[in-house]
């Protein structure tokens, strides 16, 4: 094939990729509110919800954001959020993770706290996202009751996304939910001897 | 099983599990700059750099970005970005998804651009991480010479981080980086008739 009769192919290939394209967004008509789920053991789960708080405020949403577990964000990311107080609302009620507490009835209430300012935020309409983050810990280790967070979810606001994150992700979450990630380690530093970095993990 | 009895397996579970981890953390060591790559069809490759990029701003940190593929990014994210001037430079030289523009040549002469961008900001060590977005995709169309980019990524500045993302992550950049992530699509709400939304989709 010459230069030129790639550039043709290549045109042509383009433009029926561009015109199926099309033709399938054009039956997306609906816009509501979405339950995303990021789940898996890879990295990214977290931060990825973050870069879309980050995009909602860019937007000019009301962002809500409830950390179930502490210490699983970077002070990276808290900086900044606290730069944009007028948009996003912080409730960090965890106490740090599980293994550092070793305390299940302390682990226990702070789960119970951060349902409760969770379900605040869902129920308040001038919340456009609610980031539940970590939330799949808490559900995995029987903290909070599995039913009444899915009976919430699946009555949230219509036009409200909400995003939760964590690995281990319920069965039950996924069924409900519009949008589902996993996130997949395929290669970590760790394995080289590489230590936790700002920037990186925090 | 009582509740004091669960409480106290709880405790000894966790307790054993913080030793493995501090155990574990003991033999990280190393320091230095990461190549790390956000590959896979699911969402969130991107939004995941951007929510890293945040994150070294919170530190303090200069960041390069150079996009890739224009039109990959939402006004969110630019608009947040933009408020960071002082610490992030943006270099955007795409012309549009390749479905777009159908032109071949444009496409091939927008990648050599942006390339000599990444290259320019790799090499200058005032910048602590460097996010490459949807180089990826450049490299699938074969728009920049692959042995030429994996030498500049394998000889980047020891403490500069960089990120690569975008779909089919060539084997031989998965071969050199230190941190692969695939991020896998589980349920997608366009199969449900959504639209792609703002702080969702851009």
């Amino acid at each position: 094939m010459t230069e030129a009769e790639r550039d043709a192919y290549h045109a042509e290939k383009m433009r029926k990729k561009k015109e199926a394209r099309t033709r399938m967004l054009a039956t997306k008509t609906e816009e509501r509110g979405l339950l995303i789920v990021h789940t898996g053991k890879g990295k990214g789960k977290s931060t990825a919800a973050f870069g879309m708080v980050f995009r909602a405020i860019g937007h000019g949403f009301k962002v809500g954001v409830v950390q179930f577990v502490k210490g699983a964000w970077g002070t990276g990311e808290r900086d900044i959020l606290e730069k944009f107080q007028d948009f996003v609302t912080i409730r960090a009620m965890g106490e740090g993770f599980t293994w550092d507490t070793q305390d299940r009835q302390r682990d226990l209430a702070a789960a119970a706290a951060a349902w409760k300012q969770a379900k605040e935020m869902i129920a308040d309409p001038s919340y456009k996202m609610v980031l539940l983050d970590e939330l799949n810990i808490c559900l995995r280790y029987d903290y909070l009751p599995l039913e009444e967070v899915i009976e919430v979810l699946k009555n949230k606001p219509r036009d409200t996304h909400v995003i939760v994150t964590g690995r281990n992700a319920k069965d039950e979450l996924i069924e409900i939910a519009d949008l589902v990630t996993e996130m997949t380690e395929i290669k970590h530093p760790f394995r080289t001897g590489v230590k936790a970095q700002a920037g990186i993990e925090f």
